[in-house]
């Protein structure tokens, strides 16, 4: 029932995944009277569905607290609860974020090894796709949320980007081991220090994220946050700017005419409908977060998203990494800001 | 003698810089055997300028320390010097960011009333040009730091902007009062109580870098400096990306015949030399860091900014503003972190 176009958008979009992955069945949980109608429209769904009715939902604008209190109930509520008791593989909504992660880690309760769950997503890049993690589950982070961060990234790309040992880097204002604060300076001698599965590169700068220097990008959930809007506002900006000016004179349009098909390639490339579904990682439960405004083909994705981390044991992955950092012996790191 | 392509690139930047200011004069710090010749060619220049020798450089990769340590001689700490004794209104260099803004700050030290400098530079909108600081000056900011930078890119904003009230918003993963972190909380209530000549609009997200919503965005160095990096990185990406679109087939190349006087215009405005110059404002004196990279006509971009700098006073709004918020009475504010 969440995002700006359910369930609409959400059963389309069910309906687009089912066709690309046959072996997902799907528990719908919601208004029976609005989403039954839209099932039947999609004869392959209405086969592989269940509807679960219910009429509470958490709004858009419900505070996190809020939806604490009263969400148990609703579908959001109901849908992890699926998750918990093992009836769901996966959770996914594109609905209230903040309610969602509250919900999630309240009713799922984090992995043991991992102090604070991390809001993960695909991003693209110039040659390809990279995660980023934190975007926005924690505002603050410490060395150790930082480094379960590292671990639980390189186990969503060697899930979902089927690396071997991907490449991981944290951001930071420099690349210089002197630069930064004093929190990334000792997770970076804390990964430096560790052997895990994982190509450990050092830092990356505001740079890397589109240059896809890395393939996993780890930051604090408000560096994160603002690094993520600021490249979708950035690319956004462009797009709207490009769209002016190629209707701008006869000779842009007919520009436009000819380039428009490979214009249209880099739209399909950069269109976040592509990249949907935002994991929350560190839970004993898969939850992924579509964006609100998603396209039915890009709920799809996050649903994508979803069967890919199940059918590849992300949580296996996360578990046996934070297993081999545990038992690695870390001697007390030092080290000072100038 | 800093940058990617220095002397050669500083002595062109200035001779456009006289040709867009005929006011302006310059005293021109560096190896007097490699600068001479190159200031014969521009016959404009030859009349305004003083060369001043010194075979004493701060190189790129020279940490903050060293150049501290032993660069008063060079001709940035002579550049800087020229500043202090009141011999230049402003330096401007292209070189060694850290070096720079360690030898200005200990050179000239703070305003009274502000107690850290910040790195503040016009960035491009979609419907212009905003203010933006800290881009990286401090890596962890208090929230009378936020606050002082908020008054100091409201004076920029006035100053080379030329808006009598402009908007300021800080940086925060999302514009409820509730989000973001203790620091960032307390500065909005500080900034929402004061009296200042800005209007102080709450929070911005990393969107509102982009769209261009407020004309000051204000933010910790960290932050700021990913947030910028990000920004220009993904204009980049996207940048390169279409030029490789509208070269993949004869229809595209003949797309790009047609629209490449509009597509010229948005490449203008986004090009970082057109908006070159940042500023470390709140010190006893005019800094302006160039870009290391910046074409000729960057440089002189940066020089410009350093004129309206100087030509519109704006340590004296600055000063005047940090007055207005002193004589204001503050309660003690205190705010709980969810």
């Amino acid at each position: 029932m969440g995002g700006d176009a359910a369930p609409q958008i959400v059963i389309e979009g069910a309906s687009i995944a089912r066709e690309r992955l046959p072996d997902v069945r799907f528990l719908i949980y919601g208004d029976e009277t609005r989403i039954a109608p839209l099932v039947t429209k999609y004869p392959f769904l209405k086969n592989n569905c269940e509807i679960h009715h219910t009429d509470k939902f958490v709004s858009a604008d419900e505070k996190p607290g809020q939806a604490l209190r009263r969400g148990r109930e609703s579908s959001m509520g109901l849908a992890i609860q699926a998750v918990k008791d093992g009836k769901a593989i996966a959770a996914v909504s594109a609905g209230n974020t903040g309610a969602l992660m509250a919900m999630s880690k309240f009713m799922l309760r984090t992995m043991p090894g991992i102090d604070r769950p991390a809001l993960a997503s695909l991003l693209p890049t110039s040659c390809g796709e990279s995660v980023m993690l934190d975007l926005g589950a924690n505002v603050e982070c410490n060395e150790d949320n930082l480094v379960q961060f590292a671990i639980m990234g390189a186990a969503f790309a060697r899930t979902v980007l089927g690396l071997s040992t991907p490449s991981v880097a944290l951001l930071n204002v420099g690349v210089e081991e002197l630069k930064g604060n004093e929190t990334i300076k000792i997770a970076d001698r804390m990964l430096r220090d560790a052997n895990l599965p994982m190509n450990y590169v050092g830092f990356t700068e505001g740079h890397g994220l589109a240059n896809g220097e890395v393939d996993v990008v780890v930051t604090d959930g408000f560096t994160g946050n603002v690094a993520l809007k600021t490249a979708e506002g950035t690319a956004r900006m462009i797009a709207g700017m490009m769209k002016a000016a190629l209707s701008d004179s006869w000779m842009s349009k007919v520009g436009y005419l000819f380039a428009k098909p490979a214009l249209m390639g880099l739209k399909n490339h950069l269109d976040p409908n592509n990249h949907n579904g935002a994991v929350f990682m560190g839970l004993n439960g898969l939850v992924i977060k579509s964006h609100g405004g998603a396209s039915a083909s890009g709920f799809a994705s996050a649903i994508g998203v979803a069967a890919d981390m199940a059918a590849n044991d992300l949580a296996g992955k996360i578990n046996k990494d934070l297993k081999l950092f545990e038992t690695h012996d870390i001697e007390e790191v030092e080290v000072k800001t100038i």
